[in-house]
């Protein structure tokens, strides 16, 4: 099966379209893992305090959502000793039954593309570790720089999510310029390019970003890519709710995943009954049930 | 100094406006290095046999060239083992007092960029190594997801160079797209995000990556961008060579960087007397000659 299979089956197994972001800010980590903030320990400390937290949030997720979606960033934050942290946590996931997307956002002409499919798509040999299930990727580039990311997409049967319409307030300037505008333009590449990639079960490997936080385009995504998966963000902590992420879905409650990191992890900070994991649980429960509700 | 002043400084030390790309292609390495390719080698040894090749590249650089340009890429395709061998070319160029352009082509919202930037450009703390002077930032996600890159710019005396117009075949299907095109749009937000952070001499910390195979162009990018760096890439391997490249610069050779890679690492292909870095010395001699004698 090829990640568009892998995907949906995961979803309709699950019951749910939730995919867990785990984004350690390090400031906002629970007490347990307070030390990764404090910049007089070692980075290697500080970088396992990163791990442990990983480890904790895909024992959350394991058997309750379909997929996580590390990001990068946080973990490269503490440098090689982060990015090991970032690769324990993806071994991880995959172990406990999940799918792992990796949220890197990379992208960069012909031979560096090839270079960053391999690093975080395909295992390049033995001992290799940490590779994801789909990663994200960002178009400016051009269509002749996801190219190589779909070449690995078909040898390690893994998927890729690109950037189109994303959820931050100024993401309209380059993404919406022109008419009709830049980022139709990319969804209608990432539609033509992932047609090779459509799986037994009628869902392409080659999905898009498209942020929850415009719920009036997402039919608009919607039609432009109608057998694409769409992933959205913005969920929870940027604002969007269940009812806003439903024109994204085909039917079924297929086809779409909606993102959650802070809104998950860090419930702690306003709901203060039992320990973090319990309120980071209630709160996976909480978006579980409205999301369900909202798809019913 | 901030990092436009010191880059400025830089290129009229060494009298020339090379930077040396260190991509670290497995398959092209010379011999010495050749166990990075193995995938029977493990992976600790294969990133080590990349990271003597990283060194041996800045040896070469040392006291010639202003910059180098290392390609993350290449490094991220040995994992955590990769990133350890990133961050010690780093600082080993740093160390030899060249300028270090981390190309990691990163771009992400609001948190998330900041913690790339912070991963990047300024150490977290004790311990900390292996941050650039300056990085490559992709532009995709909107004009807000390059202003955390600009506060760690001022707490780090660092740089970026955005993204404007690259040198693929395909770049223009995005990047032309409109009238004017995207690119120009960018390089506009480039401009005006860049004036506050002009240096002393009058160049601003903030950079454009502007394509050399695009050279009927350059001298637009250069009026809609005055006092920022523009980084191209292409020359050599892509095809570019001294006399596209000369509409870019400011008067006396300034405020542009002119790159290769490939082209000089890898001149053991076609030239065969002596070793692979008596091949690689050569073809630097005769691309700072080139510039040189194009530039007076």
């Amino acid at each position: 099966m090829n990640f568009g299979d892998r995907l949906d089956a995961a979803i309709e197994a699950a019951g749910n379209p939730v995919l867990l972001g785990i984004d350690p800010h390090l400031e906002l980590l629970p007490e347990p893992f307070a030390k990764a903030a404090d910049p007089s320990v070692p980075r290697a400390e500080r970088a396992d305090a990163v791990r442990q937290f990983g480890l904790q949030m895909v024992e959350l997720a394991a058997g309750r959502v379909p997929a996580i979606k590390p990001q990068s960033a946080f973990f490269e934050q503490l440098g090689a000793d982060g990015v090991r942290a970032f690769e324990d946590v993806v071994d991880a996931g995959r172990a406990a039954g999940l799918l792992v997307i990796g949220d890197v956002k990379r992208g960069d002409i012909a031979s560096t593309a090839a270079a960053y499919a391999r690093a975080h798509l395909a295992p390049v040999g033995a001992g290799a570790s940490g590779t994801c299930d789909a990663i994200t990727v960002n178009p400016y580039l051009g269509p002749d720089t996801l190219e190589p990311f779909a070449d690995v997409c078909d040898e390690a049967r893994a998927g890729i999510f690109v950037l189109v319409r994303t959820s931050n307030p100024e993401s309209s300037t380059f993404q919406g310029f022109g008419d009709p505008p830049l980022a139709e333009r990319v969804a209608r590449v990432v539609h033509r390019l992932g047609l090779r990639h459509v799986g037994d079960r009628g869902i392409s490997s080659f999905g898009a970003v498209t942020g929850a936080t415009h719920p009036e385009q997402l039919m608009r995504w919607r039609r432009l890519m109608p057998n694409n998966f769409l992933l959205l963000p913005g969920y929870g902590a940027q604002g969007a709710g269940a009812k806003d992420v439903v024109d994204a879905f085909l039917p079924g409650g297929r086809g779409a995943l909606v993102a959650s990191s802070r809104g998950i992890s860090f419930a702690y900070r306003k709901d203060s009954e039992g320990d973090w994991k319990q309120a980071a649980s209630r709160a996976l429960d909480g978006m579980i049930a409205d999301l369900r509700g909202a798809l019913r």
